[in-house]
């Protein structure tokens, strides 16, 4: 049997074509600060990959940070904004990545003030909340794209407006958005912008923090000059050369990736009537096209998770992110969703590649399966 | 014209072995931090090469963290020791590698203070001159198993003891000695080790850093739950499995390995008389197998790698870490060097897979080019 993956929010299988691109610099690579020809040819197949992301994101080369993980770029920023000081003020939602959360957490123990502001009840925050919130020492605001649990499309250019009206810069975690919504960093009006390629096609390894030109900026990792001074430790060149690749792969495909996924989720939620008893988070706001949150009412999720998994179905409860971790999410919460739905949702994530058949076998499987816990009554406790 | 690659100290070739263990995960990977079956495999793997590398080390599993890159396991131990403080001491070594020496400049900078223990000229450090550096507010002393430009192996164990006697914590980067010398972590005696796999024939991506039992951890990236609260970030699992087959590889071969490259490292400088004018960096002391650091003299060295470098033969100066930097290194700054004498300096590092073939080819260029950039009498200048 074989598996069908739809857990893409969490992770995407490497393209062929991506790992293609990548497989003469696995096999003979180099070290890009060397300065012979094998050093040379690194150094090239980097800035090519530099130009690739700064293409997509419609930014200039410089202005585009290799690091090794969305997580690195995310702490980098908020290390950046606190550099120097003991104080001071942040604005983020409250259910941005824990990448967001933890480091705004660590300030917090440090001394500095953070706002979280929580979304509407449809997923979405409101502009006006996060400009409530602004104040005169307000350092940076944080708010992601796309969340990557419901999949709700934020109104980052709104909130950078509002927040550049008090002269805050913003940082928008766009690595949930990459290869399935079209952007372009530089309307977005953010002064930082973090993308991670396995998110998009692409290889883990290889991230990028887009850092507006005059944004400032002081480096998370240091030791060598690598990157301008911006980003110390050896280049992973099969990495980098692996992003660039997916994003001109985003940048040339996205409208057909984006109505593929469109197309078979929407499939899939019109499908849903046959249950009876699901809802669908976020369903009334712009929303990424490939992802369903549903609760299933009087079903516990993790139990339905394990039972698709042994069905070879891989779907999601909350992030992978929080994966393990027992409580309810922190986007469920954010959210004002009900403890027992949101311990009663499950996410569905597509692929550019999802088929009908694999549509088919989740509806067959999970009729089969809801059905089944429904009627133990109790929900079962899989952990 | 094949190119010879004596580079090995900068970055190593992916072993086909390793890589073969990698192309699975690269092919079909998924998340390791996800609850179903494609995270279960993904987690499974990564602790089979975290065994891989504990077994290397002769440490235990759960000690062992998996990093992006050394420089991100160096600094992070940086930031452990200083956590919640404003001031407190560090001893360095002068030469340690980029990673600690920058990260060392930036608590500097915070108020902390440093100490920089300059080697003898043989390119050891005298474990009594760190001893006597030792404060009452000392929190860490770095000290490298061997460096990365003359090789020179340092006195770990000692420096460890005297630091243990007063209480103090030790950090040695074993990045440049992993796959070319047999050591054990616990043996060394140091508290936290650093190693990294794309210098012994692993891919670029993956490091580790060994924490001992009971020794202090802070992390530097935070977000996620992964690598037990000690490291955030999307686990690169292809990356890891390479980390792993490779450690596994050094285990089983390291004999080999290092009596190979001994072999045609003592060829190479036994040939050397030939050209005269000639000495090799930290002869004298105990010096990594692969590596010959070797002063021309009446050469600019950059002119003769650049030389070398259209023949088909990729060698360095200086550190990999520190090229495109016109001023002369810190490790040959710190072993008393002239600056005549280390801008004649060129790193020769040989690997295991290095032939006699390969050595004639460089004995041949070496003779040559440096009879011609004698004869042109002023140091030619190829920058």
């Amino acid at each position: 049997m074989e598996t069908v993956y739809l857990d893409h929010n969490a992770t995407t299988p490497l393209e062929p074509r991506v790992l293609a691109a990548m497989m003469p610099w696995l096999e003979g690579g180099g070290n890009a600060s060397s300065l012979h020809s094998y050093g040379r040819r690194c150094r090239e197949a980097v800035e090519i990959a530099r130009d690739q992301v700064a293409s997509l994101l419609g930014v200039g080369p410089p202005e585009v940070v290799f690091t090794a993980s969305g997580t690195e770029a995310n702490n980098a920023v908020l290390r950046t904004v606190a550099e120097g000081l003991d104080s001071g003020h942040l604005v983020i939602s409250a259910f941005e990545h824990p990448s967001i959360l933890a480091a705004a957490r660590r300030l917090e123990e440090q001394g500095f003030e953070v706002s979280r502001v929580d979304p509407e009840a449809s997923g979405r925050i409101a502009p006006e909340a996060v400009a409530e919130e602004l104040r005169d020492d307000t350092l940076l605001v944080c708010l992601m794209l796309a969340n990557n649990e419901v999949g709700a499309v934020q109104p980052i250019a709104e909130v950078s407006r509002l927040a550049h009206e008090r002269g805050v810069p913003v940082l928008c975690d766009a690595v949930q958005a990459v290869g399935k919504i079209p952007f372009d960093a530089s309307e977005l009006g953010a002064d930082y912008l973090t993308i991670g390629a396995h998110k998009f096609y692409g290889p883990l390894g290889a991230a990028a923090l887009w850092i507006r030109r005059g944004a400032a900026f002081s480096p998370l990792l240091v030791g060598g000059s690598h990157e301008r001074h911006r980003r110390a430790g050896t280049l992973n060149v099969p990495a980098i050369v692996g992003l660039g690749a997916a994003s001109a792969l985003v940048e040339r495909e996205i409208d057909q990736w984006s109505a593929a996924m469109r197309r078979i989720r929407d499939g899939f939620e019109s499908r849903l009537s046959a249950l009876g008893g699901t809802s669908v988070h976020a369903a009334n706001v712009a929303r990424l096209p490939n992802t369903s949150n549903v609760a299933f009412d009087g079903i516990d999720a993790e139990a339905l998770m394990v039972r698709l998994d042994l069905r070879g179905l891989a779907v999601s409860t909350g992030s992978a992110c929080s994966s393990g971790v027992v409580e309810i999410s922190e986007t469920m919460r954010a959210m004002g969703v009900s403890e027992a739905q949101a311990l009663g949702s499950l996410r569905i994530s597509f692929g550019k590649d999802s088929t009908e058949e694999a549509l088919d076998r989740l509806m067959e499987a999970l009729v089969e399966e809801v059905e089944t816990l429904r009627r133990l009554g109790e929900p079962e406790v899989a952990r």
